[in-house]
């Protein structure tokens, strides 16, 4: 296929600041091992507004400026590089990168089958060239391939958030007909766990929200909502722990999934769950702040297990394309990279409802 | 077999206080499923000082003045009540008596094999008469028989602080060949553990604790040992964090079997863990405070988990015994029930070396 | 409550043939630990006409003559024996008695949680009297509470079949998303596996069954069917084990659930099953036959797993109540009790269509 | 280093029989991703023999003459292909070279930690030059790193029977305190279960042989031996079965590691297994005959599992030299490479003892 000597890609401009800036970048070729992916979909998800605003105190660097951002691409392979031939890929083929751009399949992690976690990932992005451009290289062995029938917009969203809380349901010790809190489940992890949790794998949820979410949620599959404005401190007339301990008969949840990045979340969570239940940390803070009643007599008197999950690993990425194809139902909102300032904006703003997918066609 | 009429019994004079008092009870009858146990010999544990003296604040209430004490009894079946046929006991089968005094069965817990936290629980020697008496009445269904060869003295204490280590050991997710540390590798349930996960389950045991138990860890089988007076902040030289990870080779132990109740030693471990490692919390820090740097950030980022252990259920006290009878080798001290006082007031001391056992025997 | 001091009961007649015959029995009085159910429901399962005709040749023994039959019954506790405090039950509440009637607790399989397989297990209508009758003894600790809103005549097959084929999916290791098949699912087990394992636990069901049962298995929620009756050997066109892998894109099924006692099914599943893929051993051939190929180098080289499943324990009881109540739609056939002569023929002659229930209120 | 231009090699002459032949071989170039490995020691496994002879009536295709057979080899990295920046190695690191020569890390069974089974694997000495020779090349992410202090030749052979045996035993659901019966206790793959399960993970070994392997079997750490020719059947006195059973109380084995060739260890295994318990197929009979006794009656009676373990994963290869390196104490043989024909011959007469290691430095 024709690939231009040049293409367009949206780089972080002043980081710290809400500011990108469209750019005309030269075209690399493919190296050993690696394709070159004509991106045609990019979501747009609030850990790039994190990175580019430098909101995460924990990072160990800040992101640079020029940087390409994004991490949720979706396109067609157009070239492979030299030895490639176990990928099973050939052009024209649809595949996915994700925030975990690269795992070198060799470390610890990698072993274990958490590449999500591998130690010489490179994360797209941040330490190398995003999916906000038209053109991006990728290693065969890494990207996602797309099912056919997923539609690239959809898919775009799936392989961050989508992933990210496929991977931390599987990590709940939850099962079938158990009852799983999602803490944010009306936010962009949260409403995709809502519908694979729940349609997917047969969990009975309960959503944690603002009341503006409400209808979103039960739009999701959940099988309750708790508004989490009426906290009784902000003069509200219900407790979320009394909430959930009512709803599943005073038993407590099996589960939590923390999507949100609410320090009283992970807190309520200890509370709610019941003997053996799980508090699966997904949502990071800003600040460092430990989870707030993490007593050792709490964890040890009802057995509870704090497990962290990070994004998933790349079979879970398919796991997921796979399941979401048949039971995501939300729409996504497609928007022309010309808007991107503005989608970022309304994020910034809590503005957004649901998820928004730059269309990389529309760069002119 | 002759059961007298009445019988000795060590009962806490004043909670709050390090006060014993030797009584005689009526020796009551056993009812249905119930059975007479003519105790022989009664570990003496932390967790008997703690409920004594009301150390425990986030108890639900303190210990009764007058209550039997003891929680580590090994005895003789004299007698069975109606209705325990399926019990397979029989007059002169030896038979233990833990913590956990006896579970309903038919809890929630109970039904997911987590009967050490049975809602409908009798604690020996809290709120139930406990094992620090010639005759205990005991359900025959929930009694722990003694493995032949097996002493009694040295059963005692395995049916308390040895069930729980193992329990523990098997919740840490390790597998044989990994790296495990335990803090208060020197103290009464860790210097089980280090024999029960080294010896017992091929872990590669680390020992953590004051360095006047290091010849004993040493002899219990640690691979290493980690003076923690050497911790920096006292002058020392060595930051316990640094030692675990050279010893490890950089990676980190797979899990931290936290022994002891002391605040540093829970924070230190999900800093030398490796990812997907594992911190489980087994000892309980007097004073409520969360683990110090269970941060959300950290815990997603490596992948850890923190996990409660409790006392353990009935099968894993008949494991217990059976794997010590091959690798426990430490002595038990035993004591004449005259001496209790003393005992308890070297424990509060921490003069105490290893186990002590009282033999009831002596009771005149 | 009113109890009679007799009450009519159903008894096998003469063992070996169908021959039942309705009697008067002398009503006991609960003994400790025991209580008194007044039936309303008893399903009729295939396990009863096999024990009836004694055509399940590797028994131990075969059943006797004047055993009362049955063992799906659901009815209300009419009255407490003595020590039964810590059931939680009173008067009023509805329970279900099934196959495993009562289990120790305290065998090794009952502290393993495998209570199906109590080594001193009682089995209703065989061991003990079933529940053909109007008034049955039942041990506190092991009814199975019915839940609110879930019809005795619904729960009734549930505590047989449906928790046979639940604890039978829980032991695939087939996760959520996967493909799964259920050979003979338009049957007895088959049809609650479909329902429980698709909409329940989320897998991704293929039936195969006789094409007379195709619409059927499509109503439980299949997602493909695959007609046996077609197979090459009986001049059809198509073969199940290439139908399962055109299905499943040729990567093959995780899971295959063998509830028809087929040798056959047996013998097809290790070849459409997927690399560490799980056949899991439910129907039991009346003739004792290998598995036809469950040869070594297959089983090493694809990973395989074969896993015999028995009828579930009491907490799996619970939980398949509670999902049913959610996911089987699946209705059932309510008859009178002088028509089991009848039912019992046309379950000989395979003429039965989904489950019959036994109406014990129309004893007369 | 110093590459010659060309090599010695030892090849399969005339595939059916036992032939071999020294030839001289050209050195090729490592391409991207690929090392050079200077080989200085190769084991003789039995799966080299029935390789050579076509035993293996089941293979897809017999061996082709001219192949450079070896599949356990340890050596030198010499040179380093493009490409290999993240494999962590560098010239002078020893590594092993295994029966599976490279897996794709991008099939199925790869993304599943199943690499022992990759859909595109090349198997050393079958499908591409093996290890019977100076040089081979080898995929830099795919050897397998040898920890400092185990020497080459003891390291060889444990990157084959080794790793399968550990991968086997892991895989058998035993815990540690368990009894493990190993079949072919004193064999090739045997010995070194019998040192891992034991001293490694804690497993109480009871190994099943010949009585001529009896004291070897003890010097590896068993808890028990049976002697098989002692068997009814050739006018022995006890039937291994009941000594089992004898030996475990009663009770059974929890697991039983079949790494012999003989249709009667599977199927006496079924026999002698505990409820829950597990038989691994390791060994692969030359013919295919189903498990005599594998009736689903008796699996869902005792709810067994039958399950596959194929040769282990890279990442258990590292574990398996890791805890080798700690337990395993019985001498390899080192022969030189004149030599093979013989050893060859002595392995088909079932004349040697132990483990024999190639040394490739003795190629003139």
């Amino acid at each position: 296929m024709d690939i231009p000597k040049t293409h367009k890609a949206v780089v972080y401009d002043k980081p710290g600041e809400v500011s990108t800036r469209m750019v005309e970048l030269e075209t690399p070729a493919p190296g050993p091992g690696q394709i070159m992916v004509k991106i045609t979909h990019s979501g747009i998800c609030h850990s790039d507004l994190s990175l580019m605003t430098n909101t995460w105190s924990w990072l160990p660097e800040p992101v640079k400026s020029g940087q390409v951002g994004g991490h949720e691409g979706v396109g067609v392979v157009v070239q492979l590089g030299p030895s490639c031939e176990n990928s099973g890929l050939k052009p024209g083929d649809r595949v996915g990168i994700k925030w975990i751009a690269s795992a070198c399949g060799n470390c610890m992690p990698c072993l274990a089958g958490a590449d999500g976690i591998c130690s010489n990932a490179q994360v797209s992005g941040y330490t190398c060239p995003g999916t906000f451009q038209q053109y991006a290289l990728a290693p065969a062995h890494y990207v996602t391939p797309i099912p056919d029938g997923l539609p690239s917009e959809v898919a775009a969203p799936l392989l961050c958030g989508g992933v990210t809380v496929y991977s931390a349901l599987k990590k709940s010790r939850a099962k079938a007909g158990d009852w799983v809190v999602i803490a944010g489940a009306g936010g962009g992890l949260g409403h995709l766990g809502v519908q694979l949790g729940g349609r997917g794998m047969g969990f009975r949820i309960i959503g944690l929200d603002l009341g503006t979410k409400e209808s979103f949620v039960w739009e999701c599959g959940a099988e309750a909502f708790i508004d989490i404005t009426k906290y009784p401190a902000d003069g509200g007339s219900k407790d979320p722990v009394d909430e959930v301990l009512r709803i599943t008969g005073g038993a407590g949840a099996a589960a939590a999934i923390i999507c949100s990045a609410s320090n009283a979340a992970y807190a309520q969570a200890l509370s709610y769950l019941s003997f053996n239940g799980t508090l699966v940390c997904v949502g990071v803070p800003g600040e460092a702040n430990p989870i707030a009643n993490a007593y050792p007599h709490l964890i040890v008197g009802k057995q509870l297990a704090i497990v962290g999950s990070n994004v998933g690993n790349r079979r879970e990425a398919m796991e997921t394309l796979a399941m979401a194809k048949r039971v995501v139902k939300t729409p996504v909102q497609i928007e022309n990279v010309q808007n991107i300032a503005r989608v970022f904006d309304e994020m910034k703003n809590c503005k957004l409802q649901g998820r928004v997918v730059l269309d990389l066609g529309s760069c002119t």
